[in-house]
């Protein structure tokens, strides 16, 4: 199409409030525009990358037998209540009423509706297993949506369930699955993905792998060892801790120590190293208020995601009181009361360690917990950190990385099909409950994200496979009949030789339609000029600037292809 | 694919509360799934026929230089505030309030987001035209959802909006556009779709068309002159009436006529025809509650439409009280105060009416308006009939025939650009607001109007445009080593060619397995079977009966690639 009809405006100026380049140039390029809190609308530019992402998608999907469907966006809140979640799930499940008053939602993702649509379908052994999937608007109520489509309230979504009659299947079938994810994003041109057990959360389920384009600004923490292949989740990473015993037992003693309320303060004062400190983190449990103190190493951090899942409650900031009988800053697990205590594996095989007194100003050196605490109970709490121990290899080989979720794939059991009472017959007419899984990629997200991994300062740098278009062609000084007619001509041949081609022949400088076209991203660039013209050739440059070269004319649609070929294939 | 794996069930009982063939098809079929009122889930034989309209419906919008673009489903109230529309619509528009208490409501239209997202872009005349479109899901809290797909709450929906500086440009597009919308109904292999003038209600705007797929199941009242090209809307067709003169004036006489509240029983007790009577309709306003009688021919009925429209409010049944002074069933022209009155233009040029006389129990006969109502005020308010005049070419020969709305166009003038302040400036620096159009088509509606056109007592007739496969292979007797090797064969052949193809080789009776065919609609089938095996060849026959022929086996993928190019031939 010609540039002069694109709907959209281009600008040159990074707008204030994006605080990531994939939403600053996705605004620059007339990609977006911003309707609400976390609400956007697409332009024509977008919308051709999406599609493009939408079909590969739905390639792969369909490779592994899916079917594609349609669940509804609004759904009534008696199919949630099926499951239990129209309760369960918090504030990002938007709720509302139609005119009948019947209580109706937004639906954040299809698991209900999913089991709603086969539950009778399924009744048989003989049919599974099978995979259904859907593109489709979702919503989702973010209390704080962030970074253009990195994080937004409404998004489109690919979500894909599968059903099982046995845990083998599932796992055969999600391995699958998991290849598929593979596939599309190296189809889509992500590098930098990789894929790390999860902590399933709200989805219920054990098993799950989060995938992830690994770049600086991305919202999750990860921790990835370099010598093996263990990967996680901060929230999700083992953390291992090797103490050494040690060789003669301290006596256990109050010591003064006025003004140390912080672990650092009072390892300073007493002049230990942090890891010698039992250090205290203290919550109140949402729900009933009751404190929960974790006794952690020193120099350690608390990983609140799993103290969460052994507690099975919200957490939230403590609040010490007077009342409480317990005296901040100076916490320690001897004698303590009025709390649930846990302490950290890192504290393991410990000794002659500082600890609060639970007294005002006062701490003991020489505590043993093997010998001052009576049962005490250790769990894993503590962050994964840089250069700590793999908990698979077992080598000091830990980095610490930062990540976008681009999708993600559960393995989430029974736990939809026994609430919502799917049920099938076996061979031997026995019933059950399926098993399923289930499989999400977020459309939106996953275009910013190409752009996040693929962009210089002038804008994105699309990977042929979603580019909006194939070839940008820039007629430099269009009111030069010569060369006006030789852009046209070759607009004309690069479409007829398949190439989706914009054609930028506007009265404006090289230097804008250059700036235009590099926030466009095309990846193949095609430039007629008068200058060119003399030399009976034309530049090819591509995006990314490995290529450009003086083609003679005749040659160029031969070598528009050859690019774009070699360009298809590094994406298999 | 393989028909064993298609996921949703086929039944043969017409479910009790489908009405209309198109419903219950497409749930005895497993295309469809009800999951509340008015919303419904699509299982992937629904899915991939709607794709195909989706497709083609893309393919005619970048055809007239659309440009897809995508708006939020959800959008804020604020947005909606601009163009009035927020207050204006009535239930229909599903209103909700977000985890901030931030007033939202659901797209069922999207005027306020188009002008949104191009209100910068088109500042400036040189942009214009230009149209954008979209494909995406919408809500309408409809009071009476009904008929499967025909009328939902939820639905897919393809609304483009295009932008003008001058009425003259808004004409030439919005003439592509309506060609465009009958390329399409043509290519969906819609035979029976006409289009006619509408009122163009809460859109705005003047002219507008909407495109009636014919059918006595339809919603829409439509009149059709047999004669010229004049087609309306009910609501918008001109009642054109014409009575001779009276010859001689009989005096205005008052008569007793006992317990003729109804315009027949007077007529019946005065032995005159209906079209002598001087019939009384009573309304109220919505608003003020003020009464307004329109005065008809005995013989017509009011079209509400045409008088909302005179008055601009809503109307409601009348209730008529003792205090108001009127006399319900004696209501009369002469003498009536506390109402505001209209006369049809079917009372014009008549003469010797009988009428109410705003007594219980009499009439007056020998009424005549010119000489006995002073400053009478005549409008169109009757509805057509069957056999009246056309108001184009004057001949009595309008026909009164039901549709289903498949598609509508507007010219929407300057409603939201104005209320919405977009402005352009034209060559001469001067701004001024740009006018719109507007074209709509709802994907679900189209594909249940397609099978309320085309199918039998068995099942869909898909045209091969948006059928979800070109062909059925049955193989009859899959235990059969040699019938099952040719289907298998066969299976693979057609593929090959490029045709989509279900592939049934379940072991289960012929008659399940050709009314399971017959429900999915598709339509080229090709048996394999023992019996045509022994002959050499396979039955290659068409869904709607027209061919049905034993084909040599060598022949059956060349003969059905003729079928389906000659089935394409009849849908350009």
């Amino acid at each position: 199409m010609k540039l002069d009809k694109l709907v959209g405006d281009r600008f040159k100026e990074r707008p204030a409030d994006c605080v990531i380049d994939s939403h600053a140039l996705m605004m620059r390029g007339g990609y977006i525009k911003h309707v609400g809190n976390g609400i956007f609308s697409s332009y024509g530019v977008l919308r051709r990358v999406t599609r493009k992402i939408e079909e590969i998608i739905r390639q792969e999907m369909d490779g592994i037998d899916g079917q594609e469907v349609l669940f509804p966006v609004v759904m009534p809140a008696s199919l949630w209540e099926e499951s239990g979640r129209f309760e369960s799930v918090g504030k990002e499940l938007l709720r509302l009423t139609d005119r009948n008053d019947t209580q109706m939602l937004l639906g954040m993702t299809h698991e209900e509706a999913a089991v709603h649509l086969v539950r009778e379908y399924g009744q048989t052994y003989a049919k599974y297993p099978f995979m259904i999937y859907q593109i489709q608007t979702k919503f989702r109520d973010e209390a704080r949506p962030r970074g253009g489509l990195i994080r937004t309230r409404e998004f489109t979504m690919k979500d894909a369930y599968s059903y099982h009659t046995s845990q083998e299947d599932l796992e055969a079938y999600y391995a699958k699955g998991h290849k598929a994810y593979e596939r599309i994003f190296t189809r889509a041109g992500l590098k930098d993905v990789i894929s790390v057990a999860s902590d399933s959360g709200m989805m219920g389920g054990s098993v799950s792998h989060e995938f992830m384009l690994l770049t600086p600004i991305g919202e999750d923490s990860l921790v990835i060892c370099s010598h093996c292949d263990f990967r996680a989740n901060m929230e999700n990473a083992e953390s291992v801790v090797k103490n050494e015993a040690v060789s003669s037992a301290d006596v256990l003693t109050k010591v003064h120590t006025p003004n140390t309320k912080s672990i650092e303060d009072v390892c300073t004062f007493l002049n230990l190293p942090l890891a010698q400190s039992c250090k205290a983190v203290i919550y109140q449990k949402a729900k009933t208020g009751e404190y929960v103190i974790i006794f952690i190493r020193g120099d350690l951090e608390v990983n609140e995601a799993k103290l969460t899942r052994l507690i099975q409650d919200e957490l939230i900031p403590a609040v010490v009181t007077e009342e409480s009988g317990l005296v901040a800053g100076y916490l320690g697990p001897v004698g303590l009361k009025n709390a649930t205590i846990y302490f950290d594996n890192s504290l393991k095989d410990t000794g002659n360690l500082c600890c609060g007194a639970n007294e005002a100003d006062h701490h003991y050196t020489g505590f043993n917990i093997a010998r001052d605490v009576e049962n005490a109970e250790y769990h894993d709490f503590a962050k994964a950190v840089e250069g700590g121990i793999c908990p698979t290899c077992h080598k000091p080989t830990l980095t610490l990385s930062r990540g976008i979720e681009v999708g993600n794939i559960f393995q989430l059991g029974d736990k939809y099909t026994k609430s919502m009472d799917m049920k099938y017959t076996d061979e031997s007419g026995v019933q059950h409950h399926p098993i399923m899984g289930c499989y999400g990629i977020g459309i939106g997200r996953l275009a910013a994200s190409i752009v996040e991994e693929s962009h210089d300062e002038y804008g994105p740098i699309w990977p042929i496979s979603v580019a909006p278009w194939h070839v940008h062609l820039c007629c430099v000084r269009a009111a030069d009949p010569e060369t006006k007619a030789l852009a046209d001509k070759l607009y004309a041949q690069l479409q007829a030789s398949g190439k989706e081609v914009i054609y930028d022949d506007r009265s404006v400088s090289a230097g804008v339609m250059f700036s235009d076209a590099d926030l466009l991203g095309v990846p193949i660039r095609v430039i007629v000029s008068p200058r060119n013209l003399k030399e009976n050739c034309c530049e090819v440059v591509t995006r990314d600037k490995v290529v450009s070269e003086k083609i003679e004319i005749s040659q160029v649609v031969s070598f528009v292809q050859k690019l774009k070929d070699e360009m298809e294939t590094t994406l298999n």
